[in-house]
């Protein structure tokens, strides 16, 4: 019981039934790492623990299921530009760059230092095809104290002559020895990283498939963001039902795939999904900047999907959650407005559950402070922008409309704190 | 000119064509509170003024064609609601606290420092019904060294009991009693502001429209905002051809006249604010929030409308014009790719163009650097965001998506310098 602690403040999470939780003048307990859960009164039995005051409001770590390490140096740049453009424009020639193992370390030192010092928690994270340079960004991020996956991409076809694999086989073989090399790292574990249908052979699929079930790895790549890249994909592969068909033909979707983006699914595609249990991330300031399109959130939760956020630096400008929460009820609004009035916008309340405790599922018991849910918190310093006469609900709500990462004033991952 | 002085840096500033204009280590000379023009190499007529270097772009002041103070207090709120649901409920109830002197002062001290602050140098704002406080407020934005427009907001019909003018007359002559008391200012100057059509009678509108001739006064006020808004008016003012019809018809549009939103006008309603060269106010925050829509800004600019952004807090939720460039951008994305492809996205160029040439022109020569241009000037520090190999152009981009108002490191207005 001695490495338990307790915060004592305005706590306010997302509740099994979805729902916002909010309690005042509150004790979040911590024990080995795992809530214990939240009390109005501390009851007797954790009365040894140390108690921090905090001010501002205590939530749960934030999950950012997809994001690209190496796009890190780009925010920013190329948003004239859409999906296709800016991959050849912008993505690719700064990815092979990492070959270059001193640009990497340089790159990925000011990568993680960012995501360290961000919202977020836990990360499902593209690096490159380069595994040395991989395992760099892992050194780096097994460092940092959070919890995240690092996946090596494989790209064997249809990509720049200067960023390519050889071949399906040398690709797997690589991804081989980056799997060995990087057994040894314990918060950053590897995930298998097919980049999208486009750039992945049919042997590179089906080698990856068997990997992943051979080594019980998760898996992660990029579905159904653009339609001119959902076109290619039907070009690309005649005899498949559809994009999503395809992933689940090599048995690439399940409870531990993430598919990014999950913008202009079917409802077959969106029954796939949900059967597999396969989790969308839903990357709204990406989906907005490249002009992807707006992905019909409400209908993902209405049918029970997994579903997290992603910032997708660099087709997302920011690696802030906040930020991306803002996108995804800005995003919802528009569509409701401009599409589809059947399918009401998101809440503040539903973008908040969005990027903890249903994005932090993939993770296992994360996102939340139930009893047995690992300790993720942030202490949000909401000094800049609340007023003294601020509900409990209002201080939520100025939150999820005005934070920024740089108003957590402490963060902790599974009990440690971070800063 | 002996009161002139240069700065010395990376100058961007949007074009009498509209393009962006790059000027990498030059100088921008200002003399009297004008600017005297931009130059690689420094004249020998200015080489007596005081140089200073400047680290960060140098851009123009940014000009807000539409806000509410009183509003300041709720930013963040209410933002789950649609318009009329969150006027009953977060802001006439606000506004009307306004009658209370006390509270007033403490309000808009607290806005008044934070639009001093922001990267605002030009503001065209909405107080409420209450003459007293709207003077209160002017003293405080005279103080501030910005130059505004500031409005007493006449309401006489459909609104709460509490929050209301008697009668036509009442509100007119009340008017005419703030703009005598109004008239010392020099910087902060009146501006009639009926509130928008369903809350002002035919003989208020049309006693503000012979004000606004017999005085040479601006005047604003908000149009087709919300669908539900315009059907309303549509059942108040049967006899109109549409909702500037009815603006129109009462002699209130004109070039020294700004409408905020536009979201949803027809073709007709489009050539009579062309006509009429009256300014439209693009407030996209507030249109997402509130969900009234997508306004097709790059239509206007097509047919030669003029037109600028407004922060329109608290519909908006913030008053920084870094973000609301950036919400322009991201409506006219997604209302390229869900309504109509016919109609480009605006670029980062199109829309720092809004924020300062476009909308500056309300104020007169303001908003560039071209030489007899009105000196407002920022210096916005990027050390926290661009990459020593950046261009000039990507440094402009990287603004364009990741500054903040926090950003600026000094703030001139007319020659003056804020901060």
């Amino acid at each position: 019981m001695m490495d338990g602690f307790v915060l004592f403040g305005d706590i306010v999470h997302t509740a099994p039934d979805s729902g916002l939780s909010l309690h005042g003048h509150s004790h979040l307990v911590v024990e080995s790492g795992r809530c214990a859960g939240v009390f109005p009164i501390l009851p007797e039995r954790f009365r040894g623990l140390p108690i921090e005051n905090c001010a501002g409001l205590i939530v749960p770590g934030f999950a950012d299921l997809h994001l690209h390490a190496p796009q890190h140096r780009n925010l920013g740049l190329g948003l004239d530009m859409e999906l296709l453009d800016w991959l050849n424009t912008i993505t690719f020639p700064t990815e092979a760059h990492f070959s270059d193992e001193d640009f990497a370390a340089a790159e990925y030192e000011k990568f993680s230092a960012a995501l360290r010092r961000s919202a977020t928690t836990r990360a499902c994270v593209f690096a490159t095809i380069h595994g040395d340079a991989t395992l760099q960004l892992m050194r780096l991020l097994e460092q940092s104290g959070l919890f995240t996956f690092v996946g090596k991409v494989n790209m064997d076809r249809n990509s720049p002559a200067f960023y390519v694999e050889d071949s399906a086989s040398k690709s797997l073989r690589a991804t081989e020895r980056w799997l060995d090399a990087a057994d040894s790292f314990t918060h950053c574990r590897p995930i298998l990283t097919p980049r999208f249908v486009p750039s992945c052979s049919d042997e590179l699929l089906s080698g990856l498939g068997r990997l992943a079930r051979e080594r019980k790895l998760p898996l992660q790549s990029h579905l159904s963001e653009n339609l001119r890249e959902i076109a290619w994909v039907k070009k690309l592969c005649p005899d498949s039902s559809s994009y999503t068909g395809v992933y689940e033909a090599f048995g690439l979707l399940g409870e531990r795939s993430i598919m990014a983006h999950c913008v202009h699914l079917s409802g077959r595609e969106i029954d796939i999904i949900h059967d597999t249990g396969t989790f969308a991330a839903h990357c709204p300031t990406s989906n907005i900047n490249v002009r992807s399109g707006a992905a019909p959130v409400r209908r993902y939760l209405d049918a029970g999907l997994n579903i997290g956020l992603g910032s997708d630096i660099s087709g997302g400008h920011t690696l802030d959650l906040f930020e991306v929460m803002r996108a995804a009820i800005d995003v919802s609004k528009l569509r409701w407005r401009l599409v589809d009035d059947s399918l009401p916008a998101l809440t503040a309340a539903d973008a908040f559950a969005l990027a903890t405790r249903r994005g932090g599922a993939f993770f296992g018991k994360v996102g939340a402070f139930d009893a047995g849910y690992e300790a993720d918190i942030l202490v949000v310093d909401d000094r800049r922008y609340v007023n003294s006469e601020d509900s409990l609900s209002q201080r939520f709500e100025r939150m999820v409309h005005l934070a920024r990462a740089e108003d957590v004033a402490h963060k902790y991952v599974a009990g440690v704190r971070i800063f």
